[in-house]
């Protein structure tokens, strides 16, 4: 008998080595129905995901897949060998978008261990990888380095010494990486986009209130959270969870993020296009029955070099649960306001 | 700081123009991925619409998507310049589906200001509005009036004076649109269709019990909904809605024409197209937990002019909640009886 | 008037007759989105259904949609003329996979009765079926025996003489389907498979535990149910179900095994092709809220003639609700453990 051996019980701390390049199962294939699916989950309206026409008409071969979808895809990947053990998943940063993806793209994925240290309680510590998302050609459409707390499968064991890597605050301009082809912003129909405003019309220091609040349930996130092929125990297990931290399911934190991003086309309906994550906390926990409001501050702008089609907006955008946000919750004391759930500050491409 | 500016508000009652025509955002590709997302919420079951083999047979050039589907994809654009302030979507005439809807094809959609009246109150009025939707060839697929009733933004705002448009108590059979190609009335498999019923067999008067009853969660309507981009906010927001009129989500009435219309194709099986939307009402308001039970009334029948291969029945779609409808509800006193929620007269196109 | 003849009520027991061929209704192309759509609802990972690279790279023609979901679309075409009255689901045997099934395909089906026994209370019977879903070009891609109970019409009706089809208690590994095509078993990537475990590491009588528990939503099943056009009331309907057996409503048994088989993958995931049903018993009822966990025992392992690229296991996958299955819960007593809800004997194929 060799029960139980062949069934995966993920990595613990301790497995983990700086330099190490894991390469993640099952290759994934997105369909438009994928995109079908996105969109009745999120509810998404930018033009440029949405119809073929509008996408074509400024100089995309077809609609590319929303890059939240094409995000969670890959991350997805990286569950079981990364954070199966994972307590929390405290950040990201150095994300960057490089390629367009499109229905019948195929995703796999890579991750390098880029840092490890371990907690003070030696129960667990920190593991930081670098994340590549390649389509079928070979070529990378997305990284991004992400830390997350995992446990140590013995509090006892040796492990290297504490590396912690440089990470950039947020992604440079000149950095951006091409996921939006060259566009031809005269022909971006602002009646059709749904907004009036493009690039220049926004002010460094801007806030703006997306005012819709959307309440999850636990058959959307679950439903969302397996399109991605993500396998994270704490999101399906109510069993488990039911005797756990929470007393229930956790949502995917990569939801939240979604939900937020298709509430801000309401005041930022042209930022089409995700080009980079600066730096991604997710501050608490959202739970299903919860309302998610969401607003945006404008913490920067850039042209992009060699490039007058489009220009960067650096947007913090932040998600509260059960409080509409007309007054920006953020900060408050050391922390932050008990209803943020998300600070999402990231790189957004709007036509010029 | 131009703080929450960007964010649309939508149009309240003494915004709208009559004559105006109203260009509304976010075309939409429709992918068979849509096609599949509709079946698994509605569960319908019209073979033309199901399999390619089936719709290549009696003359289409593949399945065409629901019509409903390309209805609320439609109806969903027109929501954030139309209705986001309504108080009640009141009432649907003179629907007319003018040209098969594939997967592939991308929809557009504007609505006409055509009639105006204020509510004795001032505090609201009547929008009316005859929306259209456009295929990426430029052709109407479909188009529709429907009257809503929108709060003034100022009940002191002075309006232009009430117009009411004259719309028909039903579309005439002459006037019906080319939606369903000329079929081959013969290659129609009534083994495979699932009904030996064609539109000879029906006779005006007759009543049918669709019998099934199905139940509405959560998850099933916000992710319809969204399917369709549809943005009312009454639908997605437990947070707001909690403090409401009626403590709770209400469900985007379309969402009952689906379930009831997919609900009738026992005992009305061979009635694959709706031509037509001589008047739709909701009755009352459905929400998540609901039963729904269907019906149907045949008005009237009519052969079509110039047409020997299908037949048209006007039909009243009765839905009632929590009610079985083997004795028919619908009038009770001098309104509805209280389980009704749906009361839809339209065409429906059945093989001779 | 002819009030209520059109709907149909479905076969009773007394309907049956034996040699009889029931053509189904409502063919269905499957789309890619369809394939998304399963992803979403149960989470699979196997590659070959995951990926058009993986597949093509060992020689399917691109990624064939998951085996289960192609039975639950066939068994589905069955309820409305085999099981709209059944009062239990008894059991599947002898079903082969005869050809893969690829998103643009469109499946009918056909039920040949071979099977009839009165219960000794005259109240209802066993009807045993043989199902076959064909393809558009005609041939057929499996097929399969099912038992349900149906209801009789009037107990006192007459009914032919008991007949029970004579069953094997397994399919014979020469007995085997060809919807697995030849594979090329070097290129099968076990890195990108997610499994270091091929045929021949599996042992007779070798115990997995799959560790993880999924917990069902309402939502959920019923999508996944209509997904299928599967119309068997019990699924929908909680005013009905409210008031009958369990006061809830029942979820699809299929829902269960497509449940346990995802589950599957953390232990045997390279069993990436289910090649025959032996035996299929759903033991008790499941509810939204359960929580479903699975383990699997190796009853038997084959080399297939003829074929050196694949193997079979002989499995035996057992879901049990609110209980892990770490100690490989099954029979106590005379029956089954309470928390057992399916007891599903397989064949599946992996690369050698």
């Amino acid at each position: 008998m060799t029960e139980v051996s062949k069934t995966a019980s993920g990595r613990f701390f301790e497995d983990f080595q700086i330099g190490e390049v894991l390469r993640h199962a099952t290759p994934r294939t997105i369909h438009s129905g994928d995109a079908s699916l996105y969109s009745a989950l999120f509810g998404t309206r930018f033009a440029v995901q949405s119809a073929d026409t509008f996408a074509q008409g400024i100089g995309y071969a077809k609609a590319p897949i929303d890059d939240l979808l094409a995000f969670h895809i890959v991350f997805g990947k990286s569950v079981p060998d990364v954070s199966l053990n994972a307590i929390a998943n405290l950040g990201y940063a150095d994300g960057r978008f490089l390629e367009a993806v499109y229905p019948g793209d195929t995703l796999a994925a890579t991750s390098e261990v880029i840092g490890l240290k371990e907690n003070s309680n030696r129960q667990s510590g920190v593991v930081y990888v670098r994340t590549k998302g390649v389509n079928q050609h070979g070529r990378t459409v997305l990284e991004y380095a992400r830390w997350v707390m995992v446990r140590k499968r013995d509090p006892a064991a040796k492990v290297s010494a504490a590396h912690v890597p440089d990470l950039p605050a947020a992604v440079a301009p000149a950095d951006l990486g091409a996921a939006c082809p060259p566009i031809d912003a005269s022909a971006y129909d602002c009646g059709l986009s749904g907004s009036p405003y493009r690039w220049g019309d926004y002010d460094k220091g801007e806030r703006i209130d997306h005012v819709d609040g959307v309440t999850v349930e636990e058959a959307e996130h679950m439903i969302a959270t397996r399109l991605y092929q993500n396998t994270a125990k704490v999101h399906f297990n109510q069993f488990s969870e039911g005797q756990g931290r929470f007393g229930r399911r956790l949502i995917y934190g990569g939801h939240v993020i979604s939900l937020a991003r298709a509430e801000s086309f309401n005041g930022l309906g042209n930022a089409f296009h995700i080009a980079a994550i600066n730096a991604g906390r997710h501050v608490a926990p959202l739970f299903a029955g919860d309302t998610v409001f969401a607003w945006s501050e404008v913490l920067d702008k850039a042209a992009l070099p060699g490039r007058d089609d489009v220009g960067a907006l650096r947007l913090r955008l932040v998600a509260a649960k059960n409080r509409p946000c007309a007054d920006f919750p953020f900060k408050a004391g050391d922390g932050y306001d008990p209803s943020v759930v998300l600070d999402f500050d990231h790189w957004a491409l709007l036509p010029r």
